[in-house]
């Protein structure tokens, strides 16, 4: 199984989806402005919306989009997986899912990372994270995951957690979002990948400050 | 079943599963812009989001999340409903419902409706959509539906691309898709939602331009 990644990109919730999933994997860098491949080889052609994660299975099969890709992942230990396998709790695990590659991913931290972004877009964007934050906090009051267990879910929420300091956003406003964030990072699995792909992502920046 | 909707927003993929499915359900509307429900109630005591779709199932579950509460639908009828039951075809489903609702609905479209946009985050927003339709009508070309038989993903699809008209996105550029969205009108479900919805929608219009 492949995975394209770019460090710290939504990707890094399948990267954690699998570790949780004890799932082996080879994970392929993409350079997420230059649209680049590890080997110099263009993005593009991969994937023509030029997005990570892209996975492929070992039976060739070719999958996009983070919350189609986690469930996939998750599914692979249908028993002990990162999700529920049926019923309300899974639609459960889709709404959230989808608030989060929604809400949060696209609604307001796609505009702040785009290279053709502006500064329109970018207020826009960045005043949606009130409502869409306190929505959180108050779901997550008393509560350890978004669901009743870990799940695929606070795999992506956690990720996309990681973005509001590079963006300004302070958590103290939402203390249990913020307790929320602090359980994930001291998590095995998210810490493991947090500190993989931070390296990585430091070690892209310091090509491009030589380049 | 209760579905909360507002005319002509996302909620009408929801409709149109639940024609397709042969589901009997309440329709409750919501004025979009007020938040106010059909009996003067407000909406926000239903949904915190204030969005559409809302789904209160027979036992009291509330659902939200278009992706999530179609894919419920869907599984009404596990065996002849409009979504594939398992397996590879459904994650496929999962990424093209996350597609639309990401890249589509709250990329493009949502920055064009919202009350609270602005001309620089509408002008990010519209640049978006050439890359998407691109995508999109290469992937229509030689096809009906976007997997090979009528799902949920094409009734997000179809009411999404209902979208382009108002917002003077030309279908012209993409003939795939505007065969495709052409197709949708034309399919008994989706024509029996538009134009009660439309109706809906020009009533409500007439109101807010009296008041």
């Amino acid at each position: 199984m492949d995975l394209y990644f770019s460090p710290l990109a939504c990707s890094m919730a399948t990267r954690v989806a699998l570790y949780e999933s004890d799932t082996q994997a080879n994970y392929i860098y993409v350079n997420r402005l230059a649209k680049e491949v590890e080997d110099g080889s263009d993005y593009y052609a991969v994937n023509g919306m030029g997005q990570v994660p892209l996975l492929r299975t070992d039976s060739g099969e070719e999958l996009t989009e983070t919350a189609a890709v986690l469930q996939y992942i998750a599914d692979l230990r249908p028993e002990s997986g990162p999700a529920p396998k049926s019923g309300m709790e899974r639609y459960r695990l889709q709404q959230w899912l989808n608030f989060i590659t929604t809400e949060l991913h696209k609604a307001v931290f796609y505009p702040q990372f785009s290279p053709d972004s502006n500064d329109g877009a970018k207020a826009f964007a960045l005043q949606l994270t009130e409502k869409r934050f306190d929505h959180l906090d108050k779901h997550l009051t008393g509560r350890e995951f978004l669901l009743d267990r870990f799940t695929v879910a606070d795999a992506y929420l956690g990720t996309v957690l990681g973005w509001t300091r590079p963006v300004g956003i302070d958590l103290g406003k939402w203390p249990a979002l913020k307790d929320y964030f602090t359980r994930m990072r001291q998590r095995p699995s998210f810490a493991r990948a947090t500190a993989e792909e931070f390296a990585l992502y430091e070690a892209e920046q310091e090509r491009a400050g030589a380049a």
